[in-house]
């Protein structure tokens, strides 16, 4: 069991909220956000969150061939490049908000012209259908799952007040669904969305794939290192891993859409507890996010229909919680007016 | 009428948008708000929001001494010495985000100690109470709408892209509401709510008294300066002018709670066609806002429950507005990839 950020500090950071000029509770959600901060660093009141940085995780996905997305898997090596040139919708959020972003390609389906940095934890090219086979062999989850906890590693050594892990690559909803029905054992319809732009009957047939990929495996709800290799993918299985490290890092971590909130809910069932490092950024129009935050527990910050990936809805909302930090920090105490 | 943003340059946003590295609406709100920012600017992609402004206007309302409010009307300068000061919750969030906080006393109970600048354009001290008698005379309401006027004109003379109206003073929700439930033509009850901490009696009580002031004055729905004199303020006057003033000078105006958008219903009527320049900023708790936000035909930024007042929770959304300009700007174009 991860150990959990500090209630103490916690209570402390209430008290100070309680204690400060300005009706109980007038804040509203930014003190929640504030107390779980400073609960995040034992310590109140809590320290800026200067040091934001994202990664963003790239893999291909065998679906993406069963048209499960409204756009071809070329798309991934694509906005890869945008990445990596600072043009993508990451990179604009990102320098808003002075945070960093690392691109890792862990399974993207070609050799990407890139530095070698970029591809140092390539797992493989690509994933198998998972309704037609397990997305990757148990060495390539294996691989993967280290690849996820170094990359955290790699972002701590650099100094990190909150992490957002990212996703890129063409059909990344179909595994996120998958994974999260499996874990919540719910069935594939209530956690199939549109993606990307999917019409009805293209979110129908997802559904049905993604029903007979629960179906052919069971879901290994007991198993989710099983289950990443049955229903994921590289980039999926490091994301967990990921942020599974934060956790036990005691590094909060601010969660995206359906992707990230799959990896969470992955990272708990790898690593229970870790959830209580979780923060969720924005909320995301496709069902299985919803179904995920709620089993994690977790209300957005951000409701804006966002659905871009690449973490850009965590990016969108890190003013928020610099906000919340900072009213818990700087304002007047009712002792001091 | 006033002159809208221009509908060619929104068009000229939203192709922009939809011609960039992303999935046609990915961004979501994003997306409408980078458009309209374009659109008050009248170019595309728009200038990034550099000069956010924000006048806290403060004044007393008579109505706090009939049990209105959870908080004493002491706290209005005690409020208005920290705003000063530096310490208040709009300062902390308005320093996040690179702003300026100036406050105003429009007719705030005391003589405040405070620099000439800030009681230039006071027009009194407090107001009536609006159940029993009209709040303001003819000349004081006069007097505080050409203050709003001249508020305006000063920002706007400094320099603004983006102006928020903040207000101060205990009791500003009673004649906030009640200018929203005359001009909407509902009964009070339907838009009265616990401001800073009203228990449920306390509610309803705050509620008759704004029905008693609605049956006194029978809401003059086909006049909003006599609107404003009988049931709203001198603060409230001015921001109503300020807002208008604003629009009609092609600055974009985020909103906060339910004064402002009191305030901004007001505008409407003084000043058809203002509300085409607003924005709202965030969901109070207040169903005065609900019903004002719907009557004007907009839907917050941020819903975190904020009831802070000051501008606080507009101030927090205006690193999102920022954002939508940013992706609006920088985002890769299809054709650049």
């Amino acid at each position: 069991m991860i150990t959990p950020p500090s209630a103490e500090v916690y209570a402390e950071a209430v008290a100070r909220s309680n204690a400060q000029a300005k009706p109980t509770g007038a804040l509203g959600r930014l003190e929640e956000f504030g107390a779980r901060i400073a609960a995040c660093q034992g310590v109140c009141p809590p320290r800026p969150l200067d040091r934001v940085r994202a990664v963003v995780l790239a893999g291909d996905h065998g679906v993406a061939a069963h048209g499960v997305s409204a756009y071809p898997a070329e798309i991934t090596p694509a906005m890869a490049y945008a990445i990596l040139g600072g043009t993508a919708g990451i990179n604009v959020l990102a320098r808003q908000v002075n945070a960093t972003v690392t691109l890792h390609d862990l399974a993207v389906a070609v050799e990407l012209d890139a530095p070698a940095e970029v591809t140092r934890y390539k797992v493989g090219k690509g994933s198998e259908p998972i309704h037609l086979a397990d997305a990757l062999t148990a060495e390539q989850t294996e691989q993967a799952l280290a690849a996820g906890t170094q990359i955290a590693r790699d972002e701590i050594a650099a100094g990190v007040d909150l992490l957002i892990v990212g996703d890129l690559g063409i059909g990344n909803t179909t595994p996120s669904a998958a994974l999260i029905a499996a874990t919540l054992g719910v069935p594939a319809d209530r956690v199939t969305g549109t993606g990307t732009g999917l019409d009805e009957a293209g979110r129908a047939h997802k559904a049905a794939l993604i029903q007979a990929a629960l179906d052919r495996t069971g879901g290994h709800p007991d198993d989710p290192v099983a289950r990443l290799r049955a229903l994921g993918s590289a980039d999926l299985a490091a994301g967990a891993a990921c942020m599974a490290e934060a956790a036990r890092n005691g590094v909060p971590v601010l969660l995206d859409g359906v992707i990230a909130v799959a990896e969470a809910v992955l990272a708990e069932s790898l690593a229970p507890g870790a959830k209580a490092w979780f923060f969720a950024g924005h909320r995301s129009p496709e069902p299985g996010q919803a179904a995920g935050l709620e089993w994690l527990g977790l209300t957005p910050v951000l409701d804006l229909g966002m659905r871009l990936g690449e973490g850009s809805g965590a990016m969108a909302a890190v003013p928020v919680l610099r906000s919340a930090v900072a009213v818990l920090r700087e304002l007047a105490l009712l002792s001091d007016l």
